[in-house]
């Protein structure tokens, strides 16, 4: 079977099946309707929107029309300070970058508020895994730090406590509960911050950007409607435009489950030493068969492989891609080879990003305003 | 019967029957109890605490000894700025005054982002009242703008925004829904909002004022016990103080209902026209008998009689006072006669605020940040 071309293309386990009612019911188009308009605008598709990672979006081509008249655009996006930095998150930070390289401003929220009143992270831990986690390794995966607008929730200044302040009164108690389930004071504060989040860039007090995407997991899409909900029911006090946004399909945790900080074994955190990391990897679920003779003669499965989606999102060139998946379908590589040949690769990414992340700890402090409380 | 004396005090429409199970059930002191302590921190009772208007405290003793010992204290309220201002608002100023001449930091807060969030009053509307008639007929009343911390809930800064924040962490639903009843996002951030109102002045960056009592009408004391909770549960993050309280009966109105803005005949507002108000107060409900005949032969009831309560809150000296009660009682003054010498002393009040206020508006808009939004 040596050769034969695949009968589906290589990254055929992101099929946007799952996603199809999204798209269908909520409007999300496909990403490639932009594509041309990534062109006018003088970009290239990212490699994961070129793999269907990044699969969908919502007026990205208004953002791309903006930047094509040589308006400022911007890049948005938020994470929790809780727990360790994994391959999950560096796929949202690659977005950031790519977006950072075509002239976007990159903001990022680091969300302590929520960690706080939500999760009920102590603040000073929060503080410190949202400086020394996050954002350090945000810097050594590329980030540039002079380009790039970190912020904690905690200490953004009045008129972004305004707009939460001022989005309490423009949304009720049931559209809340549809998306976020039963409510607390703490799960409505932390959702009107978020939409706060996203929005108050738009202010000239944080530089006026009116054209921004949130690049997001597929899930995340309930809390981008209601924020473009409250970006048009602001009409009359502020004229906020609706954000617009990507959606991505959330990398499989390496036990086929959903990738999770909570459960170690499931993710490869950037700053594993490196045997713990290659015990992860070689532990992984793959797609291959019952015996390596069954593999042999049926071929590996790589659509249900953990170790090809870490191929696919953060390992492998296309090329170096698509022999992996003819091999694999073709029974040509068993899962141990294919194992370690990712690995050569993630040992490779982890040393390099090592060594920059030293570099990136000694300034993460400094490009980031701590909270007082 | 005239020279007898009257069976009950002249303040007895003020009677704590039925505020005894505020007091018995949530601990509320009677006023009388700090008396002592007042005069050790070189004060005398205000009228209204002497006449009972102010019935009851909670924690006044420890502001009182704080006095006592030279360190700062402070005394906050809060006004919505909605509709006109009125003898019902001038019961509090007057206690504002009273501490501030005594030596009180005095803060005002203009709950501007209550009445835009659950109001739903149009924001620059909002601004405009809380200046133009709160700010200006406290001013003219006699506070002193130099000694007076007066601000918008929204232009208050982050500090005070990230303290709502962190509430939000330390309340449930459950709690809030007892004191607000149905809840929005709208409610919960006005509650939130105003329990920072009350503990925010504790905080370094407004002055760091750990002793604070905060005068309200007796069916405020749901918000001042969740406020309470929430400073204990700040432990460990910030240490905040209880705030101490006082309590009074609210002045009813003019025809012996709630005195609201919402019906302009409950009350007279400090800028009605002379002969409006006048009006306003010729058909207020008294405690005069069916008849003439049968007033003088019975005696009138002033307990029973809003023009009294006016005399009593705002327009009378104890022994003006106590002759009023006498000559009530005994029929020997009638209920139109009393109100011409009610009246008197109104027209006289109201000629000189309204002189003052004049002055006061001209400096209103200076002694208060207005908000960007």
């Amino acid at each position: 079977m040596a050769g034969e071309e695949p009968r589906i293309d290589p990254w055929g386990t992101l099929e946007v099946k799952d996603y199809k009612r999204l798209m269908e019911v909520f409007g999300i188009k496909p990403i490639e309707t932009v594509f041309p308009l990534l062109e006018k605008a003088g970009m290239k598709p990212s490699v994961h929107m070129r793999r269907g990672i990044v699969f969908g979006h919502r007026d990205l081509d208004r953002v791309l029309e903006a930047r094509a008249r040589g308006e400022r655009v911007a890049v948005l996006t938020g994470f929790m300070p809780s727990g360790r930095f994994h391959f999950g998150h560096k796929l949202t930070v690659d977005q950031l970058i790519y977006y950072q390289r075509n002239g976007f401003k990159v903001f990022v929220a680091i969300a302590d508020a929520e960690a706080s009143i939500v999760r009920r992270i102590p603040r000073r831990e929060a503080v410190r895994i949202g400086v020394e986690e996050y954002i350090a390794n945000m810097i050594a995966l590329g980030l540039d730090p002079d380009k790039t607008e970190f912020y904690f929730q905690t200490a953004r200044g009045t008129p972004y406590y305004r707009l939460a302040q001022l989005f309490a009164g423009k949304v009720t108690a049931a559209e809340m509960e549809a998306i976020y389930g039963d409510l607390s004071p703490a799960k409505i504060m932390a959702a009107l911050t978020q939409a706060a989040d996203i929005l108050h860039v738009q202010l000239d007090e944080y530089g006026g950007y009116k054209y921004v995407v949130v690049p997001v997991g597929a899930d995340q899409d309930p809390h981008l409607r209601l924020t473009r909900d409250l970006a048009d029911r602001m009409g009359g006090i502020i004229e906020l435009e609706r954000p617009a946004s990507t959606y991505h399909k959330m990398q499989r945790g390496l036990d086929g489950a959903k990738m999770s900080s909570s459960r170690p074994d499931s993710t490869i955190f950037l700053t594993d030493p490196l045997p713990e990391a290659r015990r992860k990897l070689m532990r992984a679920l793959t797609g291959g068969r019952a015996t390596a003779e069954e593999q042999r003669r049926l071929g590996g499965v790589p659509e249900a492989c953990t170790v090809y989606d870490m191929d696919m999102y953060h390992l492998m060139s296309d090329e170096e891609l698509a022999k992996i998946y003819r091999d694999c379908r073709s029974g040509s590589i068993l899962c141990g080879e294919c194992k370690l040949i990712a690995w050569e690769r993630m040992k490779a990414l982890m040393e390099e990003h090592g060594s920059r992340l030293e570099e990136a700890r000694k300034i993460a402090w400094s490009v980031v305003e701590t909270p007082r409380f």
